[in-house]
């Protein structure tokens, strides 16, 4: 029997669905969320079915299809396809196993990440194999083979250089936008770079949101390698790429309910990394309110597996613990951070030294992977002969970009200088509340928003004199981070 | 800044859901699966948000809202509503925290359930609860709480009578419907039995299909409750009931991986007894191939709990282990069982003995649990002496029945004789062939389908002579049905 295809005019965003009238469904003897073969000429596609009770809906004798299963078979209007139960997927069962607390081999973690990769999970099942990492924790051989899986089942950058350079800081820290100096530090020494950045989900603003204000971020794996053919390094957004795709929907699940498998966290920053042919992988791991790493004990466990890990994928890891009890550098939001960025690497006078200096030591630590002698007074020269500059201009050049000068940069042009109420010494900043103030005032999506820091913990204060200030491109969104800042008591603390 | 609406012209089937263009999302700050607040003069509802990407799906400047929330908030064609970003429910907190393994309390437990009851959970917030009771085993008192939150959290059948009786078989095996021979019995002696039964979701029969061959099962509250008053009994389907339907939903989830959580299993009958008012339960578990249950340790395990909830819950409980191995009675999908079933009540010579002496047991252990003496001679006195025949036609008359006379009762016309190859012993009977069998056939949704069983295990037999006929109402089944047959050896085993 053959069903006639009714465009449901609606993409899932993920699984492939098709929806069943409820009639049809008691004829082919299939349940809600039964697995589905749909054949149209020589393209059979398994799907997930959803049964509609009413006929508005789907109607009898037809097959409700999203786009996701449109775009698979290539459906047109008015095309008939028919349809058989299929078995689960396989993966199923190995889920099964793992929320049983059993330990999965190889081919079970291939077979749940080519399952996801290709949508052929349902959100719960998918939440089903979230929550057993999550519970029965994975081992190290297990989060090896989960590392290696995403990467496969993904699409890859490969290059012929050793060593290749990489970083990755562990979020939740206003600011510390320290890759954008990095960058050009390694790669004007003569080192390759590959980075891959992430935008912002609920920060002020994300690498790739940053570098966007001076160049593009958004290219192909064929433009990427180009652009590291002409400067050694890139900038450039990870989402944009299909790099260890797994990854990014598991995280879209964990978000749902704001959990953070330790296996899960540890095979996805070195899935992409090893997706870009990195060798060798500096880690930073800030520490303080707002982070995602609470406290020490829990930095140093994280780090043991990340050394375990790297020696496992044979590549070179080290992780550094870092202060992050307070923003790092002074500009928060895109256009705020990238100036930030300008100015060090440019010597400009109003450079965050905070920042500056995070970037040297963690250049050094590269350098010093990498077999460089001298390494951190290498990272100063690079920075103060101008040479990192001009490789960030070259950069910026070849990502299509044409902002140089930090005075190009346009902040927003509404702004409210939050003042100190009394004589003292700062003694603390509130990374959460700074944060949700630069996203009310409108970043990242305003890129010119944000909050610009004019101390930090331990400076001192004369009364009146400005704490911060509040950068916004629209009056209405800089009264609602005022109102924002008054239902905020203790965003910076004065003794 | 207000939206107008967009019908999307399709039900969610659970969780309340609307769609925001990612313009849109992106000025309001939301994220996908973020909850919203939907205004619309007086009414509010808070509802998860999807983004589309594409303005085909849904335009900027518009709201995609699927019918849950049209009904919600009661909105027409060119409503315009305004929004707002909303908490997160309260129970995600509390799923995490069942998911670290924590202990929930009763007020944590009833905010789930009432989430879960008003669609406030999106799938994969619902799957963490059930995966964190299924890999955290929830305590009794857990257990216990969970239980009263279902009971609360959906409508009653309150009855002022002492005792209530009730039963439940935990499932797996074809036959085994005891229900419909129990009740007449029990309601003959004047005890009170508010009888709801489930259909079937993957077996051949559920026991409202089978008591569908012979009256109506579908119910609102008040009429089940004047079924009750004209016969002490009913015999009808929960499903049309609003009984702890958090429970529904639950085990709507478990089914995507196939598992059955302890507690969950636990709460779930309870529950469903609890909300119609039980006093004195019994509790049937098979163990053999096909089972639920598949051993006798499990079964002790859960016999202990159910021991524990029972007195817990100030609810007479009594749990019996018993033999699944096979099938019970001979007919085997909704018109057979119905058959086999009028047959044992109406003495005729044809019933099936294993049916009727586990119905006897059952009641008598019923019987004995209410205080009566001689409890199984009652059973069996009510049964031959036409009284229990009499009272289920009475229960068939006030549920809109007219079939009193199993010949009255249409088997499909098309059959198959399954017949012995050898002389020999019946060693083996496969539970869950036997009900695949069935349901190719054409059960339950062809009622007349099914498998009827010449032969039980210990029976002898000659060559030739038939084991099983496979009954369909469509010629076309029945050839799949031998088809199915032809790829199942072991179905019968004949030493």
């Amino acid at each position: 029997m053959k069903l006639k295809i009714k465009d449901m005019d609606i993409a899932t965003g993920g699984p492939l669905v098709a929806v069943l009238n409820i009639k049809d469904a008691i004829k082919f003897d299939i349940h809600h969320l039964d697995r589905i073969k749909i054949n149209k000429g020589k393209r059979v596609e398994t799907v997930v079915a959803n049964i509609a009770e009413s006929s508005k809906v789907v109607p009898e004798g037809r097959i409700g299809v999203y786009e996701e299963v449109i775009d698979s078979l290539n459906l047109k209007k008015n095309d008939k396809v028919s349809i058989a139960l299929a078995r689960k997927p396989l993966s199923i069962d190995f889920i099964r196993k793992k929320l049983d607390g059993k330990t999965l081999n190889r081919k079970e973690i291939d077979q749940i990440v080519w399952d996801i990769v290709h949508n052929k999970l349902s959100d719960s099942e998918l939440t089903f194999f979230v929550a057993a990492c999550y519970t029965n924790l994975m081992s190290i051989n297990e989060t090896i083979m989960l590392t290696k899986a995403m990467v496969n089942h993904g699409d890859k950058l490969k290059l012929d250089k050793y060593p290749v350079i990489d970083k990755h800081s562990i979020g939740g820290i206003p600011g510390n936008r320290t890759t954008m100096v990095l960058v050009p530090i390694i790669a004007a020494a003569g080192l390759t770079m590959p980075k891959t950045s992430s935008r912002s989900i609920t920060s002020p603003a994300g690498t790739a949101d940053a570098m966007e204000v001076l160049a593009k971020v958004s290219f192909p794996i064929s433009r990427m390698k180009e652009i590291i053919a002409k400067t050694n390094a890139c900038i450039v957004w990870g989402g944009s790429l299909n790099l260890a795709p797994a990854d990014d929907k598991i995280i879209g699940v964990e978000k749902t309910l704001g959990i953070d498998a330790e296996s899960q966290l540890l095979a996805s920053i070195m899935a992409k990394k090893y997706s870009v042919s990195s060798t060798h992988i500096l880690i930073d791991i800030p520490i303080g309110n707002g982070s995602k790493v609470k406290n020490r004990q829990e930095a140093l466990k994280l780090k043991k597996l990340f050394d375990e890990v790297g020696k496992r994928l044979r590549k070179h890891v080290s992780v550094i613990i870092t202060d992050g009890k307070q923003p790092i550098g002074n500009g928060i939001g895109p256009a705020l951070e990238a100036r930030d960025v300008l100015w060090i690497l440019r010597r400009d006078k109003r450079r965050p030294p905070d920042l500056e200096k995070k970037c040297i030591a963690m250049a050094g630590e590269l350098f010093k992977m990498a077999g460089i002698k001298d390494s951190k007074g290498k990272a100063e020269e690079i920075l103060d002969s101008g040479k990192a500059y001009k490789k960030m201009k070259e950069i910026i050049k070849a990502q299509d970009g044409k902002i140089f000068d930090p005075e190009d940069i346009k902040i927003g042009r509404f702004k409210f200088d939050v003042k100190s109420a009394k004589k003292g010494i700062v003694k603390k900043i509130d990374n959460k509340i700074i944060a949700r103030l630069a996203r009310v005032a409108g970043a990242p999506a305003d890129n010119g928003a944000g909050i610009y820091l004019h101390k930090h913990i331990n400076d001192k204060t004369t009364k009146g004199e400005k704490i911060f200030t509040i950068y916004s491109e629209n009056k209405l969104k800089l009264k609602f981070a005022r109102e924002e800042l008054e239902k905020s008591p203790g965003v910076v603390v004065i003794k």
